[in-house]
């Protein structure tokens, strides 16, 4: 497929035709753009509640010889032709496209600003032959103007002042002020096309459009069209060797004026340069947080660079087609450590958009109101990692308003509502109360078994019929709560609050017996039970005996003595394994069932029925790495790898991690990786790498290393930022386990705080 | 572009790749298709306030040369290549496609069967070379089955009891019980596919489908596609002058077995044969109610077949995205002679959808609630029509239920709310009452002026926001409630309710005077007047000084004396009309305005704003006949023929009309002609061709004659079946306009009625 680049954080795709599109997002905190490998995608930013598409679809360069006639998309190469180079760079906030064929190289780059609602584009043209080239170059892109439906708004043409074509699209009552779309040159054209049909030809396509056969493109500007360009053409005459480039813009504005002033002030090579720069910078800066050499170079480039990238969209986007609470408080997460102000802001943002009853939503941005009942299960493990970076409480007083309505008035919308507003409470209470009405409400909504009831579902979105009646009861869900009680145990000792302990240590020792007399089988941990007191995840069941997360949450959740987890853990080894990970369920449901929900009628192997999912197997290495079993965990983490050889045709991109494998049992699709980024794995996969297996664990009052490596490795090293100092780790096989600071012996494994700027040396034994 | 065929009652496209895709529409009572000159494009059924999707875009034969290797697509003919013969077929019910090319001849054929839930095709490959052919022919479509956007639902796979592919895709939940698709052959194909991305190749496309390389199809299943295809391989040996054929049905079924027994009854070339049979017996029914000859052979075409096939389908599908309530109103207007019976049905079932307080919503499947206030007016012409056609005053007394509700609700969803079932009131009432209560409902539904309030708008759906605060009138709304009230009068007499006459003519006698003093400027008629007592239509406005619709509608009304509506109807030519029509408005809006609504946002010429809207035309057309300015009326109908050749470059399809050409004040797509099909113009420009310049108008009484004739025209024949009975109407200019009647005169200009069978000569002299 290609290669990492480390030195450069890049990775470079050199197969352009891999089996399915590799998938690229550039992004800031106002604008989203996916890219695939050729640079083509959509592109919108979002204001609050409000989403506005900037564009869609290909965004090309075209190469046209006047001498020789030929014509081909270097970005593109649509016809196959036999280009000397042709490759992808995904860099960390930009993408570049880079080919040479006939002479000519050019160098296509796109990137997200980092502020800014706007994609900015250059193309670098190089003469690689001995004689003059006279060549027009193309630049198209595919503004969507339309924000009404009502092609009669919308014209499009080009402005001198603007230095491109204007798209206005002004309306009646639209939703959006940004009724303007704009794509500027910093070089005037030689013409420009503004319709699509007219660029392409009524019957023709972006993989050769007609009007490009012309001298010029037209020049028109047009009206009432379903479908825009943004095409401009420059003719060039380029002496060997010499160089030709240029930059776009294209972006929003409220009004015409905006759209200039934005063109003025960025579409020049100095703004995109600098825009660069300052992405880069950014990136760079997350990327010294923790690096680690280990024999294992893939896992190298992963944790050191593209599971961060990946967890910071999340971080920012949650999974892109919306904002989960409970996904962008796990990204945020395992996002602290690079920017715990940041983080911390995005916490406070985020804990809006919980009830006064203590629930939060679904989903934010746009607003999901179907009942899931474990968004509290969340918050404390999102605090105190952040805690535990900073160390800093007073995040625990922080006063956040609750979002109005009450959990109960999530009644049933099955589909994401259109896009609202937040609306909060005039009331606010402190961060550490979010937390308190969080754990309160999941410990009052609770069934006959004392287990917590499923209402919508829990994390398994899909077991979204189980509990409608609020009787069916989540055992997964149940231990989930244990293990946020274990964390709020911890946030209530550090915010002092000591007096809260037993009254919350003896409810999690209530949900512990319903667990152990409700929730077991002779191997495994069931998943719940229904409205209707039926099983799920038993041997009872024809389908879906067993299921993933009970087991390993049982370990997260530290329920049982270890042996018992131990053992449990073997039961996921003998019932959950396939050839690329372990399948969320065993076997697979092929009826669909009413009193469970949508996962019974997906197919099977897909999703979360019987699927790879990777979100799951993340904590499953967690679990591994909690009871001490580094060589399994460590399987694990290959084995959901994009370079696992049992799994060769999975069309994953190297530097991204997938929400699933199809599971073995699909019959068509097994071992397949659709949805590349959107998903909570690499976040937790992050923390695994980090925390769990090099074990670099924050801690209030130090780093602590305790890791839980695999048996083949004998040496690594780490380095990890921390409250300002920058320790320096060597991981050795020794005789015996222990941690040397700045080469003397420390009692346990607590580092010694360090003073800004400080480094030290840490060299760790390990057996 | 091509040539009509009235023998065959068939439009011949021999321009393959005009200014646009041409459109042709394909249906019955459940199922609409349509389909561009290729024979792609979208299908699906509807029930009630469902719509489920069958298919979308490409619809592809294949042939690729198992000698030569040479592949093409002889229905859509990607790479351009020198076809002997390239032509589309529109036929009445069926799309045929015909190519020749390296010695084959391909017939592709589509249909939607009079009945049922499915389209059909069939292919017919000749030989028409000297030496054997040894060719795969492929055929190819795209099933839709998500009806969810769970792609987890979805599978396809080849089915050897359905002989075809099976795409189920059921689910939790759905709205649908269609939960299957198929794709059925005849003939037991050699291969198959299933998989877009596999047939395509991950970055190809339809034009160069990647697996056509390979001997042969995957022959393998699929699931979880973003999109799926329906592809058959047939290997085939052709003799010279062999012909081989097949047919393919693909539909939904609420199971797989539904599918199964859809496929075997109807996946044949003798139920292919039965239904083209069908469906052709059922157009030629309709062709030979009104036949004309005169000497305008294009109008002839228009008239005695195209204008007919569109207004049928409004009857049926409104304007395909919604039933409009006053759309379909006035189509069934026109389509009346056709199919009494069925129009009957069709009017009470529209019925339904009136509120008890006397309004109709604006558009049902899918209902939608924007409170325009005009849904009144076009009942009575609709029922009046019923009764001229067939003097049947029983429909008066039919009970119909009203719509759940009251016009008051209808309180301001800007666009189309989802799909909802049709909800009645358990009150009927009858049809008279309907008519009644829509009257009553207009004359009291006035604002200080004595005009009929705006509210949410009225025929110009684009006057928004002039009412919304429920004081802003509509002086055209005003004249549309007098010509009801008109018809509402006749309906009196009919219905022997004289006693009522009085009372609504006086009602009549006060909007007349209210529009008189209020709605009247130099020259013509005001559109109206908005929440804040600002003119909409006057000479004291920067745009839009003068809107057509509320001139025309004064002569449609009788509003004032003839002198004064011929000097109107002089302002009209003067003031609005242009090289190819009539503008709705001049001149057109070019600044957004609140006050008034949407039209004042849209690009000057487009849409209400200024463009030549077909609609308004035809309701310009019968202006100018009721005063008997036949050649004006005549020249306008010709101005907005496809054929008009000051607009050479218009897009339209010469066998249907479009919504609008874009008006002379947009700078960029002046005259273009987009939207074809989905127009009231076709149902009004049929009785303007055949009631009001041919004369043949039918009365309770019997058919009168009172032609409107332009001067070029001396000789002229019609045919009309009426109630039972043929008159041919022989047309000549003579001396003195007179009527024969079986060679006696006749008094006046009605006929005599007819026995059922029997068959009259009528000749008709004119001056």
């Amino acid at each position: 497929m290609g290669y990492f680049n480390d030195q450069k954080r890049e990775y470079v795709i050199t197969n352009m035709y891999p089996r399915r599109e590799l998938v690229n997002y550039l992004w800031n905190e106002t604008t989203v753009c996916k890219c695939n490998q050729f640079g083509g995608g959509f592109s919108w930013s979002s204001f609050g509640a409000e989403r506005r598409a900037i564009e869609t679809g290909e965004r090309n360069v075209y190469v046209k010889d006047r001498d020789s006639g030929t014509c081909y998309s270097p970005n593109r190469n649509y016809a196959r032709l036999p280009f000397e180079k042709f490759e992808a760079h995904i860099g960390l906030g930009y993408h570049t496209v880079i080919s040479e064929y006939d002479g000519v190289r050019v160098e296509y780059t796109l990137l997200v600003p980092p502020k800014g609602n706007f994609i900015a584009y250059t193309v670098r043209a190089y003469n690689l032959s001995g004689g003059e080239k006279h060549i027009d170059l193309y630049f198209c892109n595919q503004p969507q103007p339309d924000i009404s439906g009502h092609e009669a708004y919308g014209m499009a043409d080009y402005d001198e002042e603007l230095g491109g074509i204007h798209f206005p699209h002004e309306g009646f009552a639209l939703d959006s002020e940004y009724t303007h779309l704009f794509l500027a040159s910093a070089q005037k054209p030689f013409a420009f096309e503004t319709s699509k049909d007219r660029f392409c030809g009524a019957y023709g396509s972006f993989a050769d459009p007609e009007s490009l056969r012309e001298d010029s493109l037209s020049c028109k500007g047009t009206s009432f069209e379903m479908s825009y360009v943004g095409a401009m053409q420059y003719r060039l005459t380029l002496a060997p060797q010499a160089e030709w480039e240029n930059v776009w813009i294209c972006g929003m504005g409220k009004s015409r004026e905006e759209c200039v002033a934005l063109a003025k002030e960025n579409a020049s090579r100095a703004a995109f340069e600098k825009a660069l720069q300052e992405v880069e910078a950014q990136n760079a800066q997350y990327s010294d947080v923790f690096r680690m050499e280990t024999p294992d170079a893939v896992l190298n480039s992963q944790a050191n660079i593209w599971l961060k990238r990946q967890l910071s969209l999340g971080k920012t986007w949650g999974r892109v087609y919306g904002k989960g609470f409970r996904d962008v408080m796990q990204d945020i997460t395992a996002f602290i450590s690079f920017n715990p102000k940041l983080a911390r802001e995005r916490i406070l943002n985020v804990l809006r958009y919980q009830y006064e009853d203590g629930n939060p939503i679904r989903m934010m941005q746009p607003d999901m109101f179907y009942p899931y009942n474990d968004g509290g299960v969340w918050i404390p493990s999102a605090v105190l990692a952040y805690l535990n970076e900073t160390a800093d409480i007073s995040v625990l007083s922080e006063q956040i308003p609750y979002l109005i309505g009450t959990s109960a008035e999530n009644s049933g919308y099955s589909k994401p509502s259109v896009f609202r507003p937040y609306e909060g409470t005039e009331k606010a209470e402190s961060v550490f109360q979010h937390i308190q009405r969080a754990m309160d409400y999941l410990y009052s909504s609770r069934g006959k078994r004392g287990l917590v009831l499923f209402i919508g579902g829990d994390w398994n979105d899909s077991l979204n019929n189980a509990g409608r009646l609020k009787k069916g009861e989540s055992v997964w869900l149940t231990i989930a709560t244990v293990k946020a009680l274990n964390e709020f145990e911890e946030i209530l000792r550090l915010y002092q609050r000591e007096d809260l302990i037993a009254d919350y240590a003896s409810k999690k020792e209530e949900l512990k017996q319903s667990i152990l007399v409700h929730g077991m089988e002779e191997d495994h941990f069931l998943y719940g039970f229904n409205d209707y007191d039926e099983k799920i995840g038993s041997d009872e069941n024809e389908y879906a005996k067993i299921f993933l997360n009970p087991q390993t949450w049982a370990v997260l959740a530290g329920l049982l003595d270890a042996p018992s987890l131990h053992k449990l853990m073997d039961t996921v080894e003998k019932r959950l394994r396939c050839d690329y990970g372990y399948m969320q369920c065993y076997p697979s449901f092929r009826k669909g069932d009413d009193k469970i929900g949508r996962v019974s009628y997906f197919q099977p192997g897909l999703v979360e029925n019987g699927a790879v999912y990777n979100h799951g197997v993340a904590f499953k290495i967690v679990a591994d790495c909690l009871l001490g079993r580094g060589d399994i965990a460590y399987a694990s983490l290959k084995a959901i790898s994009f370079d696992n050889p049992k799994n060769p045709d999975n069309g994953m991109e190297p530097y991204a991690v997938s929400n699933m494998y199809m599971g073995p049992e699909n019959p068509y699709v097994a071992g397949y990786a659709p949805m590349s980024w959107i998903t909570g794995t690499a976040g937790w996969l992050y923390r695994c790498v980090t925390e769990y297996i090099c074990g670099v664990k924050p801690t209030p009052e130090g780093l602590k290393i305790e890791p839980c490596l695999p048996s083949a490795w004998d040496r690594l090293r780490v380095t990890r930022k921390f409250r300002g100092g920058v320790y320096e780790i060597e991981y050795c096989r020794g005789e015996k386990a222990s941690v040397l600071f700045n080469g003397k012996g420390v009692e346990g494994t607590l580092l010694p705080l360090l003073k800004a700027g400080e480094t030290a040396k840490v060299t760790v034994y390990f057996v």
